[in-house]
């Protein structure tokens, strides 16, 4: 995927998709972390909150790789998972809006 | 310390002690976590929330270790440390108190 390339324009529009698609993840780990803490009642509880946090951290810092040789990879798993849309990617080519959408469906 | 000897009465209270801490301390912490959990607004809260937890787990699996070998510096430090009461200790011998409450104010 190296020989990729991307214009001025499509790098903005993929940090803003890619930051957007951060923020929401973490959004949402936020509200599931906040319902786990509220809800502990033991000291296990506390143990387990830790270590859901710990594997979703070390998901998100795997996934959240910008890196323009891998983005359509990135990209296609955040579609898939929901933390990006089609309108998030408007100002792309259409080829690799096409690449995305296929690999996402994989 | 090996040579210090716990009668079944006093093993009965110093069980009864180590989890009553053990279980108030892992209360002080849930409130600290949900505290920090529902102020969160952005990623990075997370990451010290985690980055908290992880320290305060790593603290508390040293800190809770119940071998009667070392059962007197544990407690020691239980009792500065404020999760223990000298009441707690109520029905062990006097100089076993009297070497928790010496060493506590260490």
């Amino acid at each position: 995927m190296n020989e990729i390339t991307w214009s001025k324009k499509e790098k903005a529009v993929t940090r803003q998709a890619f930051e957007n698609a951060y923020k929401k993840e973490c959004t949402e780990l936020t509200n599931e972390i906040r319902e786990m803490a509220n809800q502990a009642n033991e000291p296990d509880d506390i143990w387990r909150l830790h270590d859901f946090i710990t594997e979703k951290r070390r998901q998100i810092e795997d996934k959240y790789d910008y890196r323009y040789s891998i983005l359509i990879l990135v990209f296609a798993r955040l579609m898939k998972e929901g933390w990006i849309e089609v309108d998030d990617l408007e100002g792309l080519n259409e080829d690799k809006i096409a690449k995305i959408m296929d690999l996402a469906k994989m």
